[in-house]
């Protein structure tokens, strides 16, 4: 399937659309196969012992699927997250950003699904992998 | 079995260990049968439309699971996420405060389960619910 | 909302449309409240130290979210489960019957949402939960 | 890390002990990468309109996730699923088996949690995605 948004264009929509965010979050990349998407980690992130904390990684994999989504269906802002797995695997390093790793698996008429993997910029191993649903709103472009 | 902490504790607690809250979330009630924990709405918190964001009502689960795992076996700073299960199954009124129920179904030696409710203040029925598995450190108190 | 269908309905419907389930989940109860489901269990749904396999518990699980739904809806064969979480918190007791109790969080046009804690008979904290949701298909009463 | 059983192994485990499973299970391919494991699909498995039945696809998530387990810490027949996560996306193929491509992401020493894909045979796009953890009990080899 065609790319409707690239990078360039995901980052445009998530600064005019969700200003709360306060550019906490970059699409680093946008393709056929996934999207990676960054979380510049600032003290509002952390928790006791410098780690980051688990609704910061929530946030970043939540971005990160709905980016995906949009980058096929185009800037839809009323696509909603449903439901939502995660599993926190291991202790993000202290003073490191995390990135996700992002892979739409279904895009239905009604029901998107995908999964990402998060890191912690130069770990090896993921420190939490999310699965979600969006709802697709009936009326899109 | 006995509470080791309540609301009050709780919330002192909170402030000291995750100054980086701010101060949104407010135990309400601890006690045999549950916790209730609030989220004060605020800017930050929102999405177009007005709705509350999907992460600040993880953070609200997360925060009313921990402190109901706390309120079993004291002030363990290090208990930690594994997994959390989310399902958003309404949008949140606009401007009003967001409370949820949490439930302790399982406190184990090494893991504890809960569930949790979120509710938007003033709406019957749940925004979303939760379930939430926490790792409790060997040596505790 | 008015129930579509009560637990005699649902045994009968069960029976009729799902013949390969063996008899082996019966309605007790299905009410406003929400619903109760057992499964009878046999040889074939133990796992080494005489427990039940989790597989058999999830299909439990199913079973009563599905009849809690029709219970509502009426006999709608064709509702699937898009997403399930299930956490496996006790281990069955050896020759007991496992029960379901469901209830149903939200019904919407499109989604469904459940969730039943599952009990080993006899014994007070049930041994998993679970969530789930079914999507509902377009053209139903 | 190295491995402790190849498939080969595998499946004289799993019939010597999980006789219950009737020789349902195949492992194909174990490795470092991950593991493939097979579901023979019969009657038993359908649902009405000739689909695999949701229990049908999560014991194959189980069987592949506790083979990939048991690949490299060994037999150790007591490590229990404590959550699971499936997400639903496509109707399998009727008259066609299931395969699973499970891989581990994380092997701690109380925790593992592993993911997989299934997929149904000749179809290129998975019919669900799975995540469990599994509690590994203290004395392993």
């Amino acid at each position: 399937m065609a790319l409707q948004m690239d990078a360039a264009a995901l980052n445009v929509f998530l600064a005019r659309e969700f200003p709360q965010l306060g550019g906490a979050f970059t699409v680093l990349e946008a393709g056929e196969a996934g999207l990676i998407a960054r979380l510049s980690v600032t003290e509002a992130h952390l928790r006791p012992g410098g780690t980051v904390s688990g609704p910061s990684m929530f946030a970043l994999a939540d971005v990160a699927v709905y980016c995906a989504l949009l980058s096929r269906i185009g800037p839809v802002a009323l696509a909603v997250t449903t439901n939502a797995s995660i599993d926190f695997m291991r202790k993000p390093l202290a003073g490191r950003d995390l990135h996700a790793e992002c892979r739409l698996l279904k895009l239905g008429r009604l029901l998107a699904v995908a999964e990402a993997l998060i890191f912690s910029d130069g770990q090896p191993d993921p420190v939490a992998r999310c699965s979600m649903t969006y709802a697709i709103p009936p009326a899109r472009g």
